[in-house]
Parts: structure tokens; sequence; C-alpha cells
């Protein structure tokens, strides 16, 4: 049932206790594990107003991905789950649900933010529009769960 | 990791396939469901209103409940879950996560409606909530799922 799972991370604390979570789903059967880290489009375009340092900043943006990408298979891999990593750049909740879609998922597996917690201004929509519009079962962690 | 799952119903065309999928569960190691379904105070607050059908309509009301549960009960049974049936009064989405603590489910599983649902304008809040609120996972079954 939970072979693949899709699990969307932002590197916050928040996504972090969600993969501490998921990686109990190995003894509910969960084998692989499609890491997706989404570069919002929006702060693309914000950066896009300092046209000068763009590049730079986009290419630090991106090698800092690629550390905590890094960091994360390592982790998940020694844990015995065959990780795929997979960076995109777009409109996160959009993102999600194409690549749930593509890569046929058994499960869409999210770290959510509390009502109090100021992140969820930002975070709350990308989970609200993955649950409300995601084809698979979502399953949601919240930071007090892990 | 699935023991014990809480699976609120509303007898609804949703709550129906979410609970197709909660079955599948079996195979995650799921094995017993605490069957939840919640009398909404609102919905008393309307029929005390008519003081003198009142006793009578509730009456029906929950005699309607237990026929429903009781369905729900044997083909649970059947399936191998050991099944436990609660029927409450109250806020729906406040009753969810006072049982999902005394319980200590390990997870609660919901069918939920999508966006373009009528019913959604009834039900989304009592999800909204118990997502938001939940101190254990929720897995969000939507009606494309099961």
């Amino acid at each position: 049932m939970y072979e693949k799972i899709l699990f969307p991370t932002d590197f916050s604390d928040v996504a972090t206790k969600g993969l501490k979570y998921v990686k109990q789903l190995k003894g509910a059967g969960a084998q692989e594990v499609i890491l997706l880290h989404v570069i919002d489009e929006k702060e693309l375009m914000v950066l896009s107003r300092a046209p000068a340092q763009y590049q730079q900043i986009v290419e630090e943006l991106k090698k800092e991905v690629a550390t905590e990408m890094a960091v994360i298979v390592k982790e998940m891999t020694s844990e015995g789950f065959h990780v795929k990593p997979e960076v995109r750049e777009g409109r996160p909740s959009a993102v999600i649900m194409d690549m749930a879609k593509k890569e046929k998922v058994s499960i869409v597996a999210l770290g959510s933010h509390s009502k109090s917690d100021i992140a969820e201004l930002l975070m709350g929509s990308v989970s609200e529009n993955v649950i409300r519009y995601a084809k698979v079962p979502v399953l949601v962690i919240s930071k007090d769960n892990a």
C-alpha cells in the first residue's frame, strides 16, 4: 500500500519531523521515496527584480538545495529505502500533484504546520491544495506527531 | 504503525469510499478500527426548535445511525478487523480529536470531499479542523482514491 511515497520537503523543521515519521512507514511496507523539493516560482520572480544578482543567487540556492537533498538521500538510503531525489521549479502544489501522477505514487506524505505557526501563511496553501486536489491519499503529519 | 485507526464516518458516499481504502490498510498492519459517528450538535440545536417532535426525531435518527453502524461493523469484522463502534453527540471535529487522544490511535483516516462538492461546505470544516489540530497523523482519502 505504501510501497512508493512522495515526500515533498522544504527542509523546514516541520518537513524534518515529517520525514522522521515516513521512516517508520518501512514497517508498513514503504520501499521507495520520491524526495521532492520545489523551488517556488514566486521566490524566483521576486529575485528576478534584481537581475544583476539573479543568476548568482539562484546558483547558490540550487547548491544549497543539492546539499540538503544529499543529506536526506544518504539518511534514507541507510535506513533501507530506495530514494529518488527530484528538484523542480514551479508552483509547489501543482508540481507535487504532477509528480504524484507521473510517478504513480501510493501516497503523498506531508509535514504540516499548525495554525499558530507563522510559516503556515506560506506553507498552508501548499498542503491545503495538495490535500484538496491530489488523486492519491495524503498523509498529513503535524509537527506534534513525530 | 497502523494498528489502531480512528475512522469517523457520516455514512456519506465519501466516507464509504474512505472505508474501502481503510480495509486495504490491513496489509500495512491495521488491526483495530474505532468507527465513530458524531451526531452534530448543530443539527440537534436546529431540531430543538421543534420541541414537540424533538424526542421522536432524535430517537429515529439514533436508530438509523445504529443500523448504519451495524452494517459497517459486520463488514469490517468479516474482513478480520477488530471494530469498536462509537456514537457521540457534539461538535464533530472536537469529538474526533478527543477520541483520538482517549483511544491513543495511531492515525485518523478521513474520507474527504473535493472542493467542487457542495457537501464540502458542511464537511470541509470538520476535516480541516482535524487535519490542523490532531496530535496524530491524518490520512486524507479523497473520493477519487478508492
